[in-house]
């Protein structure tokens, strides 16, 4: 398998319009070199005056990632709870009771999945810089799918952000995890995700009267 | 000219390489169409629950235009004035030079970009939900990468926020501007950004203790 060459012909436009989430992945290993070449991909995301703020850290380890899931899923269930009782309602949207159901498999599923990919970034005047990782964050999810790589964007961690910090030898006062992204080899299919259409979201000059909801 | 199929041949990682932000604008126009296709590209971005907190707002008209940039021109001149001092240091690092040398000239010239986009998103709890916007920034940064249209991210205009968010017909406190992304054809061309290395911020399992900062 020859890293340099994997993922290189998709075209980008193509592969924004299908990167959906990938919550189901199989347990086989990914070359930690795969890994590297998507973060790198992160690295060319812009950053206010160029201060590039992140930190990847994969964690492949087996043990690692069953401590990692344990506080994960352990945050997920009381966070999902409410909209778990929600999702039980005959009215309730389909699309959004795939994706629950995806969620709900990804953290039952978390230790499985082979890499736990963290992006982590400075912070300033005490705050962490969340918004200057997101567009890099964003290039790590379109490599993963340039790459044939299942992803997800999943924030939930922070709940015991202090303690998973530490674990990966991070200061949580200057380097904060931000964000963990599940990666592994698709069980399904990359696709266009639901989405209202950019006419309801797109305007010239002037937001009408009408749209401000 | 055909929108449809404009931009869709150039593959994704190598767009992601070589999207630097591009400060220098032609005046010239540039049809809506491909401005709503780019918009359309960041709506596939993530974000928490699907909730697609995103307005896109293309400011085109040449009276508002001048406007906007005399109050982008009024906070860069004095968010930026000490940074000009440091740079006439003679060690000061060339490509740090080159940045704020086509910082300066966009500040100078935004009247001339054609297109002033705005991204805007509603907040939740009181707090806008910027890094809900920013993957959607990045994807809008990169289809416009794939289509040939310069771009970057400012968000300098948010110190006049209130005043803009009204003038563009949002409500400063339920949906504000997060990003001004003047886009125009581009003056110079795409290239690789200057970045360091990925091997000093990507570690497997956990950060050796000599690179946490």
């Amino acid at each position: 398998m020859n890293i340099e060459l994997i993922g290189e012909e998709i075209p980008l436009l193509e592969g924004i319009r299908t990167a959906r989430a990938i919550r189901r992945l199989k347990p086989d290993p990914v070359p930690i070199a795969l890994i590297r070449k998507v973060c790198e991909a992160g690295t060319f995301a812009p950053s206010g005056g160029n201060r590039q703020p992140w930190q990847f850290i994969a964690v492949t380890d087996r043990e690692r990632r069953a401590y990692i899931a344990s506080l994960y899923r352990e945050t997920f269930t009381q966070y999902i709870q409410p909209a778990i009782e929600a999702a039980k309602a005959p009215d309730y949207p389909e699309a959004k009771r795939r994706n629950m159901k995806a969620a709900i498999y990804l953290a039952e599923h978390l230790h499985e999945a082979p890499v736990h990919l963290f992006v982590a970034g400075w912070t300033r005047r005490g705050a962490p810089q969340s918004q200057a990782l997101f567009p890099a964050i964003q290039n790590v999810l379109l490599a993963c799918r340039a790459v044939g790589l299942g992803a997800s964007l999943t924030t939930a961690h922070r709940a015991h952000g202090e303690a998973i910090d530490r674990y990966l030898g991070l200061d949580p006062e200057k380097t904060p995890s931000i964000a963990l992204i599940p990666i592994g080899w698709p069980k399904g299919r990359f696709g266009r995700p639901t989405r209202r259409s950019i006419d309801t979201c797109f305007f010239e000059n002037v937001v009408p009267a009408q749209s401000k909801d």
